[in-house]
C-alpha cells in the first residue's frame, strides 16, 4: 500500500505503532500532519524529541518529569507520611485529581509478570526500598492495578516491606461507584462483600 | 493537570490536538513516547518533520506525494482516459485497493461547502480544468462523498465539465454489499430502486 511514496507511507507505519492507533487511523493523522502549516508539523516533531529528550525518572520517586525531583515530591503541603505506589505515572495522575490524596508516591513502571519475564528487578522495587532508607513513612498503600500481575506484585510487596516496620496498606476491591451492581463481575461482587463495612 | 513537567504536558497537549486523538489516549501515547529508546523517539519526529518538509501535490493530479508527478500520474499501464474525482488521497487508496479501476484521478482535498466557506476557490477544481487543456480523458467519474457537500460538489462538476464535451459520470448510490436491507436507510434504499439494473 504505497501511492503515496516512500515519506508518506513511513510516516503512516510509524503512527501505526503507536499505541491504540490502527492504520486507519495511522493515515487520518497521517494526512492530517501534512495538511498542517509547516511551522505547525515541525513544532509537533519538536515537542516529541524535545520531551523525549528532557524527560527522565524524578530521582525520589521515579515519577517521568523535566524536573529533579518532580512537582509533587518537591511540592508544598505534602502529606510525607504517606507513599502511595502505583504502576504508572497515569495512576498517580488520576488520583492526583480525586484531591483526596495529599501523600507522596512510587511509580514501579511496571508490574511482576512471570509469564512476561518481568521480576521484581525490571521494575523500580530496588528504588523504593533505597528511599526507605531515608525516607520514613507511616504507610506504603500499594494501589497496582487490580488483575493478576498487579495483586502479585502487592503480595511481593507486601512480603518484602513488612519486615521494615511501616503499615503496608492495598486499596479497597469493591463495586465502582455509579454502576449497576447486576452487570458486576462475581469476583469483584466477591470482594466487595468480604470487604463490607459498617454503616454508621 | 500538570503532574510531569511542561515539556510532557505540552507533548500530551500536541498529541490531543491530533485527529481521533482525546486526552486519554494523548497521555497513553505520550509515555508510550517517553518510554521508547531515545533513538526511536527522535526518529518518529523526524519522520513526521520529514515528511511534511517533503511532500508536495502531485503537479497533475494534486495527490500528496513526494514524487512528482506521483506514482500513479506516472505508472506504467494507467488508463489515460478515465479520470476518478475524489474528495480526499484515502479514497484514491481505498479505490486502488479494489484492483477495479486503473484509471487516473484528481484529488480536491474537500468538497464544497458554503457553510463553512468553502467554495470551488477554495477545493483543487481550476487545476482540474487545467489539466483538461492538455489531457483527453473520455469520461470523469465523480467519486466525491454521498453527502451533502459531496452531491453539491459533484452537481457543480458535472454543470462545469459538460460544456467540455467530456462524459461525466457519478459512483452508483445503493445498498452497500453484504449489508441486511433492514438496517439501510430509507434514501439509499429510494436511491438504490431508482438505480435497478436488468439481471441479465
Amino acid at each position: 500500500m504505497n501511492y503515496y511514496g516512500a515519506q508518506v507511507a513511513r510516516l503512516i507505519e510509524e503512527l501505526s505503532r503507536l499505541p491504540g492507533i490502527g492504520s486507519k487511523s495511522a493515515q487520518r493523522i497521517a494526512f492530517h500532519i501534512l495538511h498542517l502549516p509547516k511551522e505547525k508539523a515541525f513544532e509537533l516533531a519538536d515537542v516529541i524529541a524535545e520531551a523525549r529528550r528532557s524527560v527522565k525518572y524524578c530521582r525520589v520517586c521515579q515519577n517521568l518529569t523535566d524536573e529533579d525531583p518532580c512537582r509533587i515530591c518537591s511540592g508544598e503541603g505534602r502529606d510525607h507520611s504517606m507513599i502511595m505506589v502505583v504502576e504508572d505515572p497515569r495512576v498517580m495522575a488520576a488520583y492526583e485529581k480525586t484531591g483526596e490524596y495529599r501523600g507522596l508516591y512510587h511509580i514501579l513502571h511496571g508490574a511482576i509478570s512471570p509469564l512476561n519475564g518481568i521480576g521484581p528487578g525490571e521494575i523500580k522495587v530496588r528504588e523504593l526500598l533505597e528511599r526507605l532508607k531515608t525516607e520514613n513513612p507511616d504507610e506504603i498503600i500499594v494501589a497496582t492495578n487490580p488483575n493478576v500481575e498487579g495483586e502479585a506484585t502487592a503480595m511481593y510487596l507486601g512480603r518484602l516491606l513488612k519486615p521494615l516496620n511501616v503499615r503496608v496498606t492495598r486499596i479497597a476491591h469493591g463495586v465502582p461507584v455509579g454502576g449497576d451492581l447486576e452487570y458486576v463481575d462475581e469476583v469483584t461482587l466477591a470482594r466487595a462483600f468480604e470487604g463490607r463495612r459498617e454503616i454508621d
